[in-house]
């Protein structure tokens, strides 16, 4: 160990804690803006969402909940097409999502407009009611996180999640079921908070690691493409790290991939998950107790907690990672060459 | 150096060398095909790409070219929402196009079935005429590759872009000028398989790294994501390989990410460019003399030489990829389950 102690507490820590109250407040501020949004998407036959980064991992899910919650087409843009190629597409009948923390990401910002411009009805995902994006669009749906001072993007990514289920509510059919389990995600979060020491614990193993591979299913980074190749790179110094819900169809999936690392010789540590998953891993750190489409709310809580530890204990300052900033601006992106 | 020498060649190595004529056949094999493809896409609004590992990085290609060159929207489809999920998904305006090398990959072939039976039409792009996959799709674009023996998808990876080219082509406007560079393709491959030497060399070099980061952008793996995160990983043990084309948009972006790289200590190696990328970088191996919308043909041939070479240099067999199978089946899909 090395660099920041335990004894200090750092801001993405103390960030990470304030989730239950930031996601409580966003879901209770845009559910009356369901019916507006269903408005809104009369008609049409495909959601694409516009982001970058983490908020990019928040479009996944976004993209995943509107096909599989609400039966809705859904897709990642491709910002560049915009940006760089100024594509001519006819986008009507296409609602376009963008999400940016900041609301200020040029590219993103720039996308959204092009989007509108070919026919698109827009939406914007962000932090920020005065920003650009949130101008820039027909809808905003204005996440509650509060300020974020540390880079890594914490309550403001499981805000956005937040944000994106209200959204796939408003395009699906009414569902109270799905309601009654979004009511309790705040306490979910909350009790995910208790399994810090064990985050710290699993990150002191994990640190003597050469690298560390993440995969999911479903609502998270496919372990299908990680079997079509870079699972070639596990290995005994090169364990994994399995994120899986507690239930649902791709569990299966995720705990016969636990059983194919450790087969491999590398060791497999999980997240979530049901009583063969954890058996199949080497350590586990708990998940919540929600049903897959709304468990990556709270699933991303203990792998805050478990990368916030292993930062301190590689000597790095989790709040300022390096060379990153807070609002990435894309090199060579057109709107900044104006 | 270790493991196979240089003077045992390999089929990775015989397949590469093959592509000049396997893409000159596929190219010539699907130009009749034009006018059926332009009838089953009318009316479409979205061309959404099914596939998986390799594949995916043709069905990038895809969804930029649909969009860029043809403006039709496109997407690339998650395949889980229908092995896994069952979703039920409006498709009616939807182009369904799946690629499978082998044809065979269930999850593949699943998908598509439960895209046309939510509404799609159907495209398949295989190797294989025989194949499940060609059976299933009311319309088949067979690649000419000839049969692939290395586990690393070589020719029938480029000759997927070649079809995807091809089913841009049908897809949107007449356009003299890109058929004709489309006619140049086969050569420009041909000329950059003298790069072998170089490719060897650079090889040598960069086997000492402890990992290799890859970044383009527009028709590859972009770079505006390395910024958002992943550029922090760059070092001096960990070099990055930058692939550009000659011309276009994203040249000036990729030149400052060159330069950016070596700001940051790290060395850049470049694929094709132009002379200020070029000079941006530490070495390079060259491009295609073609337009950026065919430049991935032929532009993914350094690549290939390079990596057979690093594996060589590294002791490994480039025919036989540590824990890869030719045809990847994933895990607890439901196809397998049954």
């Amino acid at each position: 160990m090395a660099g920041m102690n335990a004894g200090t507490p750092t801001r993405m820590a103390a960030e990470i804690a304030e989730q239950p109250e930031a996601v409580a407040r966003t879901l209770a501020a845009l559910r009356p803006q369901r019916a507006e949004l269903r408005r809104l998407a009369e008609g049409v036959r495909l959601v694409s969402f516009i982001a970058r980064g983490s908020s990019d991992n928040a479009a996944t899910y976004g993209r995943y909940l509107c096909e599989v919650h609400a039966g809705r087409a859904a897709s990642l843009a491709a910002p560049s097409v915009a940006t760089h190629y100024h594509a001519d597409v006819d986008l009507r009948g296409v609602l376009a999502v963008a999400l940016s923390q900041s609301g200020e990401t040029a590219e993103i910002v720039e996308t959204l407009q092009w989007a509108a411009k070919h026919g698109a009805r827009t939406v914007a995902v962000t932090n920020d009611q005065a920003s650009t994006l949130a101008a820039a669009a027909d809808l905003a749906l204005v996440t509650r996180a509060g300020p974020e001072l540390a880079v890594p993007a914490t309550k403001t990514y499981s805000c956005q999640l937040a944000a994106l289920s209200e959204l796939a509510a408003a395009l699906g059919r009414d569902d109270p079921a799905f309601d009654a389990a979004s009511e309790r995600v705040p306490a979910a979060i909350e009790a995910l908070l208790a399994c810090a020491p064990a985050a710290a614990a699993l990150a002191t193993e994990i640190a003597g690691a050469a690298s560390l591979v993440v995969s999911g299913r479903g609502f998270a980074y496919s372990h299908a493409d990680l079997e079509h190749g870079p699972i070639a790179v596990l290995g005994a110094d090169i364990p994994a790290l399995l994120v899986a819900p507690g239930t649902g169809p791709i569990l299966p999936g995720m705990t016969a991939l636990a059983r194919t690392v450790a087969a491999r010789g590398s060791r497999a540590y999980g997240i979530g998950g049901d009583a063969a998953f954890k058996a199949a891993c080497g350590a586990t750190l708990p998940g919540p107790d929600l049903p897959e489409s709304l468990a990556p709310l709270a699933l991303i809580v203990p792998g805050q907690l478990l990368v916030e530890a292993l930062a301190r204990d590689l000597g790095l300052d989790p709040d300022h990672p390096r060379g990153l900033k807070k609002v990435t601006q894309t090199s060579g992106a057109s709107s900044q060459e104006a």
